[in-house]
């Protein structure tokens, strides 16, 4: 990484499909341009609460439309993609998860990522559920008594409220929404003008 | 045009930056797969009324993001793009005289639409004055008088209002919004996506 180059900011809800398909492709994008990328989990209902905003597949004549496109855009990405029968879910457990094993150990807290991304959006299982979070944590090599008690903590609770309000206050009102070098792209639909302005340094 | 393929569905409505964008690109793309376009002005007026959404660039956080992503959209797409000084404005002026021109000369109304839409985005011109829609019908060679005299009648009137209205049934719910053989696609940066789509007949 050239001394330069500032990390990239993603920031996502584990219950975002986009923020799926975004998790997916946005590491090896950056690595192309020798980037590296740092993981916000958030939650989304904090962010709406702001905005004043709902989630998108709940919306009169967009729900229809945002479920297919859910589904077609993975396809256009060649991601693998079920939509989960429940939907949208909480993700409080699975995002206090991913901060204190970040603390720990920030390849594993990636890991984390990408197995609790891909458990809810190709194998249907529950993310909203403590059991589901642990089993997951538990594949990655996780002690899941340390971990369940983590989870109860008020300091790491505290955590994933205050990367939600960090992103707030960045302007974050979705998910997912990729920061480079202070330019914001909100959407996986923003990663060719992401390419672009890694290519060029801003266009 | 092949006997198999039916025309693409593209709906906008003259206050909305993506869709000038769409406007500049939509007509080039189809004509490589030998497909024909068909325009259709709508009020998102009424579109927002059925969704309860508003203009996004009012919303918190997303106003200020939006303004900047319609410029670094326009810049991606090399697409000349001057923010309007007076925006969003009400479009029935153009809209009405789109749908009365496009009942006698589909050509010449594709043309005033291009006209309209870079008077807006380009020149700065307050497209909701019925003084300017009638000077850029004037320049493309149209009877001031008698379009004034249309603009006042019930049944150019209506030929907006039941587009709108077909478009919500159409499940339209913003723009730009196409429809390739009952497939919709929402927003400019799908344009991939179309693309694909022509390309391979649906992915």
């Amino acid at each position: 990484m050239s001394q330069t180059s500032q990390p990239i900011d993603f920031y996502f809800d584990f219950t975002s499909p986009y923020g799926y398909l975004m998790s997916e492709k946005i590491d090896a994008l950056a690595e192309r341009f020798d980037r590296e990328v740092r993981w916000h989990p958030i939650l989304l209902g904090m962010v709406f609460k702001v905005t004043g905003s709902q989630a998108p597949v709940t919306l009169p004549l967009k729900g229809p439309y945002i479920l297919r496109d859910f589904q077609r855009s993975a396809r256009f990405l060649n991601i693998p993609y079920r939509h989960p029968s429940r939907f949208p879910v909480a993700t409080q457990a699975a995002g206090r998860a991913y901060y204190w094993l970040h603390g720990r150990d920030v390849v594993l807290a990636r890991q984390f990522s990408h197995a609790v991304y891909r458990a809810f959006f190709v194998d249907d299982k529950d993310i909203s559920s403590l059991e589901i979070v642990l089993e997951l944590a538990i594949q990655q090599g996780v002690d899941s008594a340390e971990l369940q008690a983590a989870l109860q903590q008020t300091e790491v609770k505290a955590l994933l409220q205050s990367a939600s309000e960090t992103a707030i206050e960045r302007g974050v009102f979705g998910s997912p929404f990729v920061i480079v070098d202070d330019e914001p792209f909100f959407g996986v639909d923003r990663l060719p003008q992401i390419e672009q302005w890694l290519e060029t340094g801003g266009f």
